[in-house]
């Protein structure tokens, strides 16, 4: 499987501008899944569930426009979005399959003041077999719990689809960890440049990744712009748990002697 | 608390020499908690139970010598061993508190060929407090499960005692995340120098490091070389799981949608 990471910068509240222009960006790929960031298209620094609301009005628009894509593309596509449900919020991206079905994770780890916009996820961590391999989702902040990643290795992960938005320098890092401990493909689809409004900017750290299961950095985006980064998966590889002759990483787990359920 | 994380190369067997020049080294150290390696006066390499049989008939003398040191010193030493119960062999660490009290941690999660020669750890992971700081123990390949430090974490650790003969390149890379994630002080006492028999080398890593709940390397010893690295330990840094205004590390964990029981 060929996956694509994109790297990109919306301008905040200009949804349909930025799905034109990610189309675009997206038009000569030839691969099989790919991967956007967190709030792909309409930018992440709101202050308001007003802001949220009008923003959430293009969801409908964004995903049939992802769904002429995947399906002329034979493309899975993943991108985060502010789902809207019964009035309230979500931190969510969503899995597009080329048949038009569509896969929605809402965010289970929300990052400082996401909480006073977003409802925390209630779907939990799932995964989804597409061409073969076993795709997860998570977004940005999950990646903090180690529990995050732990649980979709242990759900038959391949691949985990990080879809981000980060402000800390540490995710690319952590991720290389990460990957040799689940020995798991982490692709971590960040945005770049700057969110502004009156009061604050938040600045994004680009540098999307994808690491190996042996914890090797496949692709990486440069800091700044607009770009596609691109990796083969090898579900072998990921399915393949065995550190050396004698550990496994998840046979050698001893759940007995965990305490996480506090 | 100021501790020390003494990087250390013991001939393999020498047993009694190893202790007396470990002796030698310590003798300087005024803090408050001393942390040796993993099977820090016995070496590691060992090819059958007959020879670990030899190394453990030193083990009382070992803990005996380190107990007239923390008592002399009032300061707490924790160190690895090859701890025999029933015939069978553990790799352990143990603790040894100035009023003589020992507190013995099992290696949970076993390396490699130990497993031809080790019983499974069955203690479970734990913390002791002492002068008022929560000090947990774990062994080595104890690092590679994230469990195993977010436990302690979760335990009340302030300071993770990370006993290691690290051959791995990984280790000290991942602690700083680990830091960071758990916002805990991890000490990793790591060897270095070669081990060798008849059928094969191993080459430990040196590179003792101690981060700080933030992630900062706050000590850190070269490649080579027996040293003593300090730091001091601030229980009130720790303790405070706040990432920002919004986010404490632990509290925002969310156990319902973990999957790891299995």
């Amino acid at each position: 499987m060929k996956i694509g990471v994109v790297q990109f910068k919306p301008e905040l509240f200009q949804a349909k501008e930025n799905v034109r222009k990610a189309l675009e960006i997206s038009n000569n790929f030839d691969g099989d899944l790919l991967i956007f960031p967190e709030l792909a298209f309409t930018g992440y620094l709101f202050n308001s569930s007003d802001e949220l609301e009008k923003v959430s009005e293009y969801n409908a628009m964004t995903i049939e426009k992802w769904q002429e894509f995947s399906s002329e593309k034979d493309c899975a596509v993943i991108f985060g979005y502010p789902e809207k449900f019964m009035k309230k919020f979500y931190n969510s991206s969503v899995m597009i399959l080329p048949n038009g079905a569509i896969k929605v994770y809402r965010k289970t780890h929300l990052f400082s003041e996401e909480k006073r916009l977003f409802q925390s996820g209630n779907t939990g961590f799932f995964v989804e077999n597409f061409k073969g391999v076993n795709i997860g989702l998570a977004i940005c902040f999950d990646w903090f719990f180690p529990e995050s990643f732990r649980t979709l290795a242990l759900l038959g992960a391949d691949i985990i689809a990080h879809s981000a938005n980060l402000v800390m320098p540490y995710c690319q890092g952590a991720n290389i960890y990460s990957s040799i401990q689940n020995r798991v493909y982490i692709a971590t689809a960040n945005r770049w440049g700057k969110d502004k409004n009156d009061e604050k900017e938040l600045c994004f750290t680009g540098e999307s990744q994808i690491t190996s299961p042996s914890g090797e950095i496949i692709a990486k985006a440069p800091k700044d712009g607009n770009i596609i980064i691109e990796a083969d998966i090898d579900p072998m590889f990921s399915r393949d748990k065995r550190l050396n002759a004698f550990n496994d990483v998840l046979k050698d787990r001893k759940p007995n002697f965990y305490r996480l359920s506090q």
